[in-house]
């Protein structure tokens, strides 16, 4: 199993400004990947915070992906605590520099150093790019420093697939009842067990008029997720079976 | 400052099978209460983990709110994890066991064990509610228990408002801009010392078509937080400002 934790940094989440939309984007990209989301924190613009939460989660998870934190002014301090969590320094990549440089000339703004500051990397870090995304992506070790931004956050997620594919990737059944959950909470329990490949969730939904509960079959076997899904409808009264996705 | 942590429980977080919503609202909620939002952390549906993060969250915050995993099915756990980090005994509450009772013979369903361990709650929790919510919210030292279903999450907030009440709420001002995050930087570095009782945010906006930035000015200071987004707007260059709010 390929585990993964994420870090969010943040006051604006944390104070409710935004609503919180990397999580779920880079969620569904490990489970299409087969890589196991285990753990999410979310902390506040304070670099020995971040630098303590980043090495408790790179220590215990496969990968780690870190969001927001990385623009140019007092609040973006996520290259400044990565380096000081893995001790190294902050230096000025000259690559990065030259296109800060060139993007700012192109554009006829004046070259501040704040704009300077977006080339600020940690030493030995990686820089991963593609061909669709120029802005390179930093990567150190098991860390991948991402952009709170949710449209740059999911063209950089992008960039990162090539290097994080090679496992199987998670499938996912859904079967919609109008069975609520306690009438179904017996068969669910005996199906955990006859099918423990099977990762098997229940949700309600509120005042639902199209269903009532839907039930989540997860695994990286197709065909066990398929099996356990089956044997959940065909256990259900057909009545109360709204449809399978 | 009073403190808060959230611990979001729940593996359809984490697999991305629905966009966690709780978060926002538990952050104005608790913003407008004036008590500040240290930290989230989303776990899975695991029974030591979640009772070893209430753990560090409870003794490290004033206030801790779990939202997920009560419901009567098998990965519904987190009074059985509340217990388990307390180190007390899971009871039936004889009150909720009569109201699930009753709402089953109401509804004409019939009454299961799991239907039952709805009314399970932790030895010696207080079990709050108000007018509106006659169901009740399971509450322990400094932890309160609410459900992930965003529209109960909601109205069970509501419940703890009197109780968390009694401190001076933060207030916020947001000036929209027309200025990219580099030539303001300066600026908003001079401001963070200029006014320290403000928090002072800087948010891009990607290919916006409205304003470009978004500066935030949060305090407990009503004033100082005015005063500190007038002395931006004034070193503004009018032509960049587009509003505040």
């Amino acid at each position: 199993m390929r585990t993964a934790a994420a870090l969010i940094i943040g006051n604006e989440v944390l104070t409710g400004k935004v609503e919180e939309a990397n999580v779920a984007v880079l969620a569904r990209f490990l489970f299409e990947l087969g890589i196991t989301l285990r753990r999410v924190v979310v902390v506040p613009d304070e670099l020995e915070v971040i630098a303590t939460d980043l090495n408790a989660l790179r220590a215990s998870h496969d990968f780690v992906f870190t969001s927001g934190g990385v623009g140019p002014t007092h609040d973006d301090i996520t290259v400044d605590a990565v380096a000081h969590a893995f001790g190294r320094a902050v230096v000025r990549s000259a690559e990065v520099e030259r296109m800060v440089r060139e993007y700012h000339a192109e554009k006829g703004r004046p070259l501040t150093d704040a704009a300077l500051r977006l080339a600020h990397v940690v030493e030995g870090a990686r820089l991963l790019r593609n061909a669709e995304v120029w802005w390179p992506t930093l990567a150190l070790e098991n860390v991948y420093v991402l952009p709170g931004v949710p449209e740059i956050f999911r063209l950089k997620l992008a960039v990162l697939r090539e290097e994080l594919a090679g496992g199987e990737g998670f499938v996912s059944r859904a079967v919609y009842t109008w069975s609520d959950e306690s009438s179904i909470a017996e068969l669910l329990t005996d199906l955990t067990k006859s099918h423990p490949a099977v990762l098997i969730g229940s949700y309600l939904k509120w005042r639902g008029e199209d269903y009532h509960t839907k039930i989540t079959f997860d695994g990286s076997d197709r065909e066990a997720v398929e099996r356990a899904a089956q044997a959940f409808v065909d256990a259900l009264d057909p009545k109360d079976l709204v449809r399978v996705e």
